[in-house]
Formats: structure tokens, sequence, C-alpha cells
């Protein structure tokens, strides 16, 4: 694999953290890395990969050099960062939601849709948190059995906002248990000892923004714009993964056993299901580690060609830092840096 | 409304002493009142409406003249002292998963399925506190527009285990927070800042006995034996209240105003559903009343005639304690005590 030279803006953020551990396990080909931040993080010290960075504000002149830019940043930032770094001749992998939908750029989980990296413009994106485990679970099964309907019901950890909502978690449990107020800051309600069916702000038509991702990206990653999706985000008190009840019907019948295999046999997927002996993929097991775990697989009783089954991943791994960066070790493998004429 | 002497089997447990609270609350007609539990809680002075009452382990003997006894025990336990209870001249409200299924024994939920009471023989039972807010909410739309199925995942407080559980959701808490190790003993898998797919045991189908409780206590207090009903038991870190993601269909369009108008028109229910607020039903929030709480009603964008929607419910009151005085009420309103002839 040939090597690159990165910048990581939102290097100092949850995912960001996470995204640097990554790159030093997986030791990433990077002959260079710059890392950015907002203002509060510069002059940090970082060493990854043997180098010392200094976390600089993101300026146009800064990102000159970089062949990838990894953006983990807010929505807002990502539009505006992400045109600039691709001007100055980086290939954008972005985790906001802002570039998602757009039809110009792949969004990706490599296991499932590498190929579309292949269309990329400069911006590439990766799918929401909970998008990404699901599609990693059904997408083997949807391969050899149309998957027709998804209902799915999550239970979110706080990391997934970030670092502010984890200290919220940790400060306000400790408050709570020791029976003094901690007014909620980063959430509109309390989260210890809590769960709230509010994940992102709320649309129309009653869904909040964060179920219509898994709607609208699943079909998108899956390239099944017919399957019939609704969900129902909720955040609960844990700090890392996310795990989800998964409703699904298919268009043929598909026994528990054959479900277990596909999953089973497809790359960064582990199935652990065994609930006779409380094995089952939980949270707690799960944070820190890179794939995908399915259990209670079982059919769904209530209709005809239906399974259930229980998803935990780790949110800011394979649902965030960890697909960015298989996202550029494909993209190196495909030769798919930006070149001058693509700029 | 005439009044009666009681019995209270478990009284010095989660759901005994809330049980106690609500007797007070509503001034509950009863005459006297006899406290039964374990030997560990034997010579407990507890006073309730004025009356100092002091805990007795159950006999026979004990238990004679009560006219209704409630028993909120194991499973285990009650197979052996209701029939007890019965003899001794006592109409038997039970708490447990023991009698729920019996043909000859009424499952009910007083506002939806009260005339049920009338062909009682000496006992009858209160649903899982899981099922009991699905019904309340789900039957006033069953009325007008017959569900054919429902999916549901929940999201379980863990006083519905027990005192036991509570204490270890709050030390193991305070132990992870202060970098502590607190093995679990109550669950399999420690329950603080995790969330256990897994509640009750597993049946050879993949589901639990909880999960399965759901289906066949539904269909039962509904008397619609033909809903497919899927769920998936979740517990979380919270003290009290269950939350539910609830996903129906039914025959024939429903608007979600229109929904929430007949749930809003049933008594008990209350419909909390202004999200661009942040207004919807959170546990903390319902920890302590009694309605029943549903917010977040939408269309289920996924099936024709779909619903989707979100459930909280005090699992110690409407889900246990206040079902089964509520029950008691009926008994006495319908005057279904039993007679000498019916013993």
């Amino acid at each position: 694999m040939r090597s690159c030279s990165i910048a990581v803006l939102g290097a100092t953020g949850a995912v960001g953290q996470v995204f640097l551990r990554i790159i030093e396990e997986r030791k990433f080909p990077a002959k260079s890395i710059k890392l950015f931040a907002s203002k509060r993080s510069v002059g940090k010290r970082i060493t990854v990969l043997g180098q010392e960075c200094v976390v600089e504000e993101p300026t146009p002149e800064a990102l000159r050099g970089a062949d990838i830019a990894f953006i983990s940043v807010s929505g807002e930032i990502s539009r505006q960062w992400a045109p600039i770094a691709v001007k100055a001749g980086a290939l954008v992998i972005d985790d906001s939601s802002t570039f998602r939908m757009d039809p110009n750029v792949p969004l990706v989980v490599p296991e499932v849709n590498a190929d579309d990296l292949r269309h990329h413009q400069g911006i590439t994106a990766i799918p929401n948190c909970t998008t990404t485990p699901l599609v990693m679970a059904l997408y083997p099964i949807h391969k050899v059995n149309p998957i027709r309907r998804i209902v799915v019901d999550t239970y979110q950890a706080v990391s997934g906002t970030g670092r502010a909502a984890m200290d919220e978690l940790r400060e306000q449990s400790k408050a709570q248990l020791d029976g003094k107020a901690y007014p909620p800051r980063v959430y509109p309600h309390p989260i210890a000892f809590n769960v709230l069916p509010h994940v992102d702000t709320f649309l129309d038509n009653g869904y909040t923004k964060e179920e219509w991702k898994i709607v609208q990206e699943t079909r998108k990653i899956m390239h099944a714009p017919d399957i019939a999706i609704s969900a129902t985000t909720v955040r609960v008190p844990v700090f890392t993964c996310h795990s989800e009840a998964v409703h699904v019907e298919l268009a043929h019948p598909m026994s528990p056993e054959e479900a277990r295999e596909v999953m089973a046999a497809f790359p960064g997927v582990e199935v652990v299901d065994d609930p006779r002996q409380s094995r089952y993929p939980l949270a707690l097991d799960v944070a820190g580690k890179d794939p995908v775990y399915v259990g209670r697989v079982r059919r769904d009783v209530s209709v005809p060609n239906g399974l259930a089954m229980w998803l935990v991943s780790d949110n800011l791994r394979k649902g965030a830092a960890l697909n960015a960066i298989q996202i550029a070790e494909e993209v190196l493998k495909q030769d798919l840096l930006l070149t001058p004429e693509r700029r």
C-alpha cells in the first residue's frame, strides 16, 4: 500500500482520539500527519505514529499537501472545510451528515459498497454510527434473501454526542447517587438513570433526523431504495457502544441458523449467540472492539419471513473512526486519491 | 364501597412497599391489614392506614379472615400460597406469571377488561409490567381500528427485578465511577452503564419468557388471539419506569392525531407529545405517577397502516401495585369477593 499525508480535523474530539489510536493499531501508512481542532485545543502536543504533532487551527494553507483529510466535526464546520480541503488537494472522508445523501458523494461501509468510492468527486462520507452496524449485519442477509422491511429501535451511547456528553453522564450519575442536583447541559433532560427517545432534532413527520438517517443511509449504502424502514432512536446511560433491537422481513423464509451463518461469514461481523449461557453482545464487552456483534438471532414470530436480532457496535470505532480509516485504506488500494485533474 | 380485610404477601419487597403507599394514597377501604414476608423481615413494624402491623411469615391460619390476598412474591411461592389463601377464604390478586395464562384465571387491567373478573374462581392475576402499559395504550386504538401486528422493544428498569437489583445498580454505578470493580450478583452481567438484552429466562424459540409474556398476555387481556406480536425486552440502567418503543400495524389507516385523541380519552393514559419542545414521556418524570404516558406518536412510514410511539409507565405502580389495587376496587364494586359457596 502506498503511503500518504493525512490531515485530521477534529483531532481532539471523542472520535478524533479513537481515530489516532486506530491509526497506530493498524500501522496506517501515513508519511505525515497534521492535526487540526478548534481554538481551545490549539498548541496541544499529540504523538501519533512516532511523530509529535502540534494541534493547529485549520487554514487553507495548512491543509495543502494532505492527500486525505479526515473530518469529524459538526455538520456546519464540515460544510465549510470539506470543499476547502478538496481544493487544497485532499480526498475528504467526512463523518458528519452534511454530505451523506449528496448523490455525488459516496457513502461507504467498505465491506458493503467499497466500489462506490470509484465515483467520488473529492468528498466521501461515512454513515451515521447507527446505520453502519445495521448494514454490516443485514447486507449479508440481503444479498441472499432480499430484505423488504426493517424495524429498528436503538440504545445509543452518549459518546455519540461527544466528550461533553460523556462528562455529563459521569458527573450527573455521581451527583444523583449523592442525592445532589446536576442540571442537564448537553441534553434537554437528565441522561443519568434515564432514557431519552430523542437523538438529533425533530422533523415535521415526527421522526428525528437520526431516525431518518437510518432510513435514507441504509437504502443508499445497500443500493436498495425500496426497503421500508422505521426506527426509534433512543439515548441510554451508556458511555460507549450502540445497541440495536432489529426486526426484519425478508422476501423468502430464512432460518436463524442460516442467518447466523451468512452473517458470521461476512468480514467484520461476529456472531455471539448462546443465550442459554447468557452469551449475547453487550455494550461493555464490545467497547474498544472493531467488529459488529450480532446475537439473539431468532424467528420474528409475528411475520411469515421475519427475523429478530440484537446488534452491538463500538460507535466510535466501526461507527466512526474505524470505518473512516477503512475507507482510506480502500482509497489507497484502489488508487483513488485526488489527482490534479480531479481537483 | 364496602370495606374488607386484606393480606399482603411480599409486603417488604419493591412492589409491596409501593403497594402500601398506594393503599394510603387511595384510602383503600381496608378494615384490617395483615402483612406477610419471608423470615428475614419477620417482626418488622409497618404502619399502614393508621394501623401498626407486624410482619409475619404466612401460615394458613394467619391468612384466615382475609377477604383479599395480594401476592407479590416469586412465581414459586405464589404457586404454593395462592391456593392456600383461596382455601382460607381470600380472593387472590397475584403479581407473578404463575397463573396468568390459566384459562380459569382472569388476567386483568381494569380499564381494559374489568368484566373478566366476573369469571374468577378465587385467583386473579395482574399482567407483566411491560404488558400493562402496552395494552393501556393500544386497547383504545384497537377498539376503533383492529391491531394486526405489534413490534415492541423495551427499556426496562431494574426495580422490575426487585430491591436487590436496585442496590446492585446503585453500588455498581458508584464503583464503576470510582474505577473499582463490582461483580454482578443479581444479573449475569454488569447493569451499570450497560444494557442487557435478557429479561427472565430463555425459551427454546430464542425468545425470553418476558418477551413471550408480552405476546400471550396482550392477546388474552385484549381478547385478540390473532394479533401478531414480536418483542425484544432489554434491561437498562434505570431505577424505575419501563419505556417501550412500539410499532403497530392496523386494519385501516389512522392518523397520529386520531391515535392521540383516542388514547388521551382513555382512562389512565396521558399523552405527552410535543417533541419540538423536547416533550415526550421520560422514566425520571413518570416515576411515582399512576398513568401510562404516551408520546412520539407518528406514522410508521414502513407500512401502509402503521403507527409508531413511545410509552413510559411506572413499573411498580400501574405495572404492578396500582393495577392490583384497582382490581381489588373493581372486585368490591362488582361484589365479587369469595362467598362461602365459591370457596
